[in-house]
């Protein structure tokens, strides 16, 4: 057995499954192997970025690591942006980079580049496999890094001979994870009293939640602590994956846009952390604070990353005396109705709120046309919303294909920009190759929306010539339609709220992929 | 004068007038200057990797350099692949990489990450501007050093502070930049005396031409001397920019294949490098060499990348005796007629030699497709021939945007697998947004053919599941037509030699973009 075969079977001892791919000569060895170890499921991407952005939905949904299978350092380059916004997300990846064998990096052949050195700004480990003997060892230690209760981004080098050497057959076994450790009972203890002490107002007091506060046990005995001490919930801007809905407890984002945030906080004087970080401004603006809470609010931090969320936040309700029959900010009612007419946000949010399917997974990355999607959508049926962490666009479709190959049996919902969908437009294909039950609806304004709002904000002229050659893209205007017929998906355009909410229902309600260009 | 504005002068200052540009917020006030100073071009790319390869292409034709205007690390990412072509290219950049402002950049905030880290790898030069005062000094050094007489990437991050802080008026003056020196007569004397020696069969001698040494003087000079002496010439695998064609001297290039190559090499005893590096074989196999040449050959060094290869070739030439009248590997005679039926490689070069109008740019990137398209060429009209240096999908259709943009008289004419053609689609937008003259023929094969080749190079069983799925692009089948007209781009789909040598011919007849899909 080779070093690349004994790899792929220590991904699979090690509870890698899926590998997201865009090979090229110097992974043949690897993709050699994988044709001999069909368990692992290979899942092509016509670009790199597609490749990480689908391993970062994959993780957000199934909670453990893909592989990715990339071609030395420019393919890793390609996939670059989508892993930051997946290192953001900290969702766990084990990237496996080709590179030449190892008498030959010196060589300096036209494919050769410091990977290591593009690697590290994105990974939280990087290593070069030695030899084949060592490479399924170094395969383990990457999945163990990436499977670490905070994802970890690895990204394991494998020069050509370690690929194609000998190892020993069947390759390395499951490595241990380490659990999460609980926080300390004094800092729990010491947050209750601050809570308790009278010293704020209720209402001047916050949990700010993120990540894997956003899910599971954590949202709920937040509600249990708001009702008990009327204390405010607050979340992060954007989060990995937020579970909401009816019945849920749906908790407020603090606002994109920097006055919006400052609004916010204004009055919060303590504010307590929950696997969540003190707010920062997504851009500094010239006459604005950097951080968005007031200079006298108090930060505590209940749990960090490395640690037990859930744990965490059962004590603090133990210590503040919650009671699962007292819930805050819990989804009720049914979703307003939209209005026929032009879409926009907050008519977008309605429809989606009244037609998402139970347990639907939506990845969100409408940028401008999203910031009233989440108004409408706590009274919609029970479903998890992802969103993008690291701020780089093009996350979006990449994201849903990961999402749909982890969780075959739900809907995967993507409302994309149509400045976004651009950067991963290939997204589409693989979509529609692996027969992914995934509905795109494109919010097609042909503009890069946002930059202009913020030249706008900035309080100079409007654009003239080059801003407007650099922030309007509807010249030529994009069709979605062909473009994603182009690449063997189905797809329809709409111009009003009824089509628009017909076209949902259509696509919700059948299976594989499908694209909805909705005009703005 | 804000630091932003004076930069936009200081580029045009120094004959940096076109900006191909991805910009988001952190470079809002970029924008805002770019809209002040409307001698600055500005060319918009939906995707980094549009951008950066635009101005590799734009290099290689304006023979000076461009600037980008990217994203934070994420942009930049994205644009990491074709600034790895470029660098093998040798095509000089000026890459302005938005940044977050100094005193926020510790604050960690969602679009952070190691800039400098990720530019290193493929830049010659990285630098973060201190101040809005010094980032006009900062951005002539690096067009000094981009316009280097071997073209560096030079990669300058700006700190939003630096950008929107106040500056001199009017940026900084041209800076000069050094001329290549000649290389020394001893190294001239020392291999015309080798040549003329005796001691090599005239033709177990050869010259390896690269770079620069394809075009200008330097091919001319190298038939003279091949007339004179009897030696051979050859060229690099892949080249920057070749001048070919009818009346020009048409220089053979070492195989791509390992085999071939070293096939080609075998007789070869004394090697001259002429602006070329000693060959090396592409990627590394289990029992092959890593050098291409055979282990008796002597390989010297004429002209380096930093010296004057012309002044090198004009002193060799007078020093064997080379004279204009008697020159070797002219291009003449008429192309040979193609034949109708499913086009392929040696049809399609056939075509494309009759059809080519005088003084066309060919950008290829048909990888396997395109093998044979060197073939019938010669005795086309003289043209420019753009070859992928870096070996990383993609170059293609943006380089052929550059090209178009710096080449606004002469029709460009970009073959690209349909496979390379994904990686960078958003191309085409471009292309039509910009109205350039180019005619984009698709080879679509629905293959990555040449992985299909390694794989069987290995000696395994052919493709089974997994590796079908990674080589095999076909399902779904991409519809070019759309994915063009997609983007606003006028397209046709053929399936014979005929249906393609007058679509060809339509094609380069009319002014603006179109596409031709050649179904192979």
């Amino acid at each position: 057995m080779n070093g690349s075969e004994a790899m792929v079977h220590t991904l699979l001892n090690n509870d890698v499954s899926v590998c997201f791919a865009n090979p090229g000569t110097s992974e043949m060895h690897f993709v050699s192997a994988l044709d001999r170890v069909p368990e692992m499921r290979c899942v092509l991407g016509l670009f790199e970025g597609v490749v990480t952005g689908a391993a970062d939905g994959y993780y957000r949904m199934a909670r453990k690591p893909a592989a990715t299978l990339l071609h030395l350092g420019p393919g890793f380059g390609n996939g670059f942006a989508n892993l930051h916004n997946a290192k953001r997300a900290r969702s766990g990846i084990v990237n496996i980079i080709g590179q030449h064998a190892h008498d030959h990096i010196a060589n300096d052949a036209p494919l050769t580049s410091d990977i290591e050195g593009v690697a590290r700004p994105v990974s939280h480990w990087v290593r070069t496999s030695a030899s084949s003997v060592t490479a399924p060892h170094d395969t383990a230690q990457a999945v163990q890094v990436a499977s670490s209760p905070s994802g970890r981004i690895a990204s394991l080098i494998l020069p050509a001979d370690a690929a194609w050497g000998d190892s020993p057959a069947g390759g390395v076994g499951k490595l241990p994870v380490r659990a999460a450790p609980s926080p300390s009972a004094s800092v729990v203890e010491t947050i209750a009293r601050l809570i308790r002490s009278g010293q704020y107002e209720p209402s001047s007091i916050a949990l700010l939640l993120g990540n894997r506060a956003m899910r599971g046990a954590a949202p709920r005995l937040a509600g249990q602590i708001a009702a008990r001490t009327g204390c405010r919930l607050l979340a992060e801007n954007k989060n990995a994956r937020t579970e909401r809905g009816l019945g849920r407890v749906n908790i407020p984002q603090i606002p994109y846009p920097i006055n919006g945030a400052i609004e916010t906080l204004k009055d919060i004087r303590l504010l307590i952390l929950v696997d969540a970080r003190k707010p920062v401004a997504f851009f500094a603006y010239p006459d604005m604070p950097r951080f968005l809470v007031h200079d006298d609010c108090h930060v505590e931090t209940l749990v960090n990353e490395f640690e037990d969320v859930d744990a965490a936040m059962a004590d603090l309700n133990d210590a503040v005396g919650g009671r699962p029959d007292q819930i805050a900010y819990v989804g009720e009612g049914t979703p307003p109705a939209w209005s026929d007419g032009t879409p926009n946000s907050l008519e977008l949010g309605r429809a989606l709120a009244g037609l998402l399917p139970e347990n639907a997974i939506v990845v969100d990355e409408a940028i401008t046309t999203g910031r009233q999607l989440l108004l409408s959508t706590p009274s919609a049926q029970p479903h998890d919303w992802l969103e993008i962490t690291g701020g780089s666009i093009g996350y979006g479709l990449p994201c849903a294909v990961g999402a749909a190959i982890a969780c075959p049996d739900r809907k995967v919902v993507a409302i994309i920009g149509d400045g976004s969908a651009m950067y991963t437009v290939q997204s589409l294909w693989t979509m529609a190759r692996e027969g992914l039950d995934v509905t795109v609806i494109i919010c097609a304004n042909s503009k890069y929306q946002i930059l202009r709002g913020e030249l706008e904000a900035m309080g100079g002229p409007p654009p003239a010539t080059n801003a407007e050659r650099m922030l309007n893209i509807g010249s030529p205007v994009l069709d979605w339609v062909q473009l994603a017929q182009g690449q063997g998906m189905r797809a329809t355009r709409v111009t009003t709220m009824d089509a628009f909410a017909k076209a949902l229902q259509r696509g919700v309600g059948e299976a594989g992929p499908n694209l909805i260009e909705v005009m703005l």
